[in-house]
């Protein structure tokens, strides 16, 4: 491969780090060639592919959602009511319709839906260089595949059209779904009842659940990524860990707490400093933050 | 593609309703097209994809871990103590360990025990006919899966090398796993708490959690299989049932009820029947049964 496959990335150490790896990894005559089955490699969403301030997107849908069907809320009654608060809100929104008619009105509210600083549909609102890592680890053989404490069901309504991902290596937090034999023939519909939430000591397990495999790269961006990124690491092979590290409140925004659960980042940036895993810092390694304008 | 592609079949109507579908549905020009990304294809396991009599394979495995451990048990005690003796089997044999020594221990054991009636090792005990299906639809462009009542890790310690499938591709029943440190660095241990019965209306969600996509191809031999079918017969695209009907004493097994479960016959049969589902007489549809002794 020739050209410039990262041109989003500036030329720093970082963008040297990731792609020398993947040379290093594809190359037969290599001691760290690794075979192109178990190239895998997991990423975070909120956050590490896309912008998760000031909040989630599939909050701002459940809020959205919860509006239109006569209960409003808001995100401050949201934090004064805490996890049983956005379990009821996620309850109303996201239960007790098909998978089907789910994915429809996601797909209609991410048509219109804006975010509120930037003006822009939510899925423009993923990292270009993210976009061009993903791009470059396809070309170089690797299956990349999503853990993410979003829903399953979500992401996927946009996944596959944004990031060329096949659903099936998009894997979120999940709710039961029941089988039933409606008017229209069989469906699915999604229970109140949540069955994984995916995130911290959960990721790994989820990963080995739906890839069987240990990855080789992870990517996450708080400490709710600090056990893939533990997992992945201990591989066998030579590994590539990724901290996306939200330095940029010009282009992006500036943190070192999740906006809605809290997950902060002090273990995950003290374990990149101790096991020199390596940190994206976004205002300097990045030349571009979103998707230039169509 | 020319030549016989499976020889493994008598030339009869089921032979000519599969290779009449694969044809069509890979035809650009034929009003049953369906895209590559669409090809999806699942599988039961047991009974349809290999011998499940006298008992699973897995169970076999179970009985004969628990006489290591010194808690022998027997077919007849399991029978007798129902699901709850089945349970306390499986916290035995499968719980407590790492998701590593639970893949080296299925390893040893399949590769010295042997089948009581046919003295092969439980891998060759697959369907040579469906080798050679899943080589078609695989050629063809399908995605194959298995969904089964098995446990997912048991089975991936084998499947890879005999089916050919990646470790993603293979979905059974599956109990929880807790990430820890242990002195070898990060781990999984596999808990006691099963998560998921993949059997029956549980075959649907495991589908659409996996997959996420609609199969057009699905195979199954019991009534634990049939919702997997009616959801698979439910896509908009031409799609293709196939019922796998032990009815061959002589070279296998002729029965109507699975072995342990109970699952019984007549509703996946009733359906075939009322929907035209091609129904595989393994007496009459399949030349060979188990794969030539090497």
């Amino acid at each position: 491969m020739t050209g410039d496959q990262l041109p989003g990335w500036r030329e720093t150490a970082t963008k040297n780090s990731i792609v020398e790896f993947a040379a290093a990894v594809t190359d037969r005559d290599s001691p760290d060639f690794v075979p192109e089955p178990d190239r895998i490699a997991v990423f975070d969403n909120d956050g590490t592919l896309w912008t998760e301030q000031p909040l989630y997107a599939q909050l701002a849908f459940a809020i959205d959602r919860a509006a239109e069907l006569g209960h409003p809320t808001s995100l401050e009654k949201l934090h004064a009511g805490g996890m049983a608060a956005l379990i009821e809100l996620v309850t109303l929104t996201h239960a007790g319709i098909t998978t089907d008619e789910f994915d429809a009105l996601s797909r209609n509210w991410l048509a219109s839906a804006r975010h509120p600083r930037f003006a822009r549909p939510y899925p423009q609102m993923v990292y270009q260089p993210m976009l061009e890592l993903l791009s470059l680890l396809d070309r170089s053989g690797f299956s990349c595949w999503i853990f993410s404490g979003g829903g399953t069901d979500f992401m996927r309504s946009w996944t596959a059209d944004v990031y060329g991902l096949p659903p099936h290596r998009v894997i979120g937090s999940v709710g039961e779904t029941e089988f039933r034999s409606g008017a229209g023939g069989p469906e699915l519909i999604k229970s109140a009842a949540i069955q994984v939430i995916n995130d911290g000591p959960q990721k790994p397990s989820s990963i080995h659940r739906h890839i069987g495999q240990r990855p080789i790269v992870a990517a996450g961006n708080t400490d709710g990524d600090l056990a893939m990124l533990q997992w992945t690491a201990a591989s066998p092979y030579r590994t590539l860990e990724l901290v996306v590290h939200h330095t940029d409140a010009e282009r992006e925004y500036a943190y070192d707490r999740d906006p809605i659960l809290g997950s902060g980042t002090d273990q995950i940036l003290a374990a990149a400093s101790d096991r020199k895993w390596t940190v994206i810092d976004m205002a300097a390694d990045w030349s571009v933050v979103h998707p230039p304008h169509a």
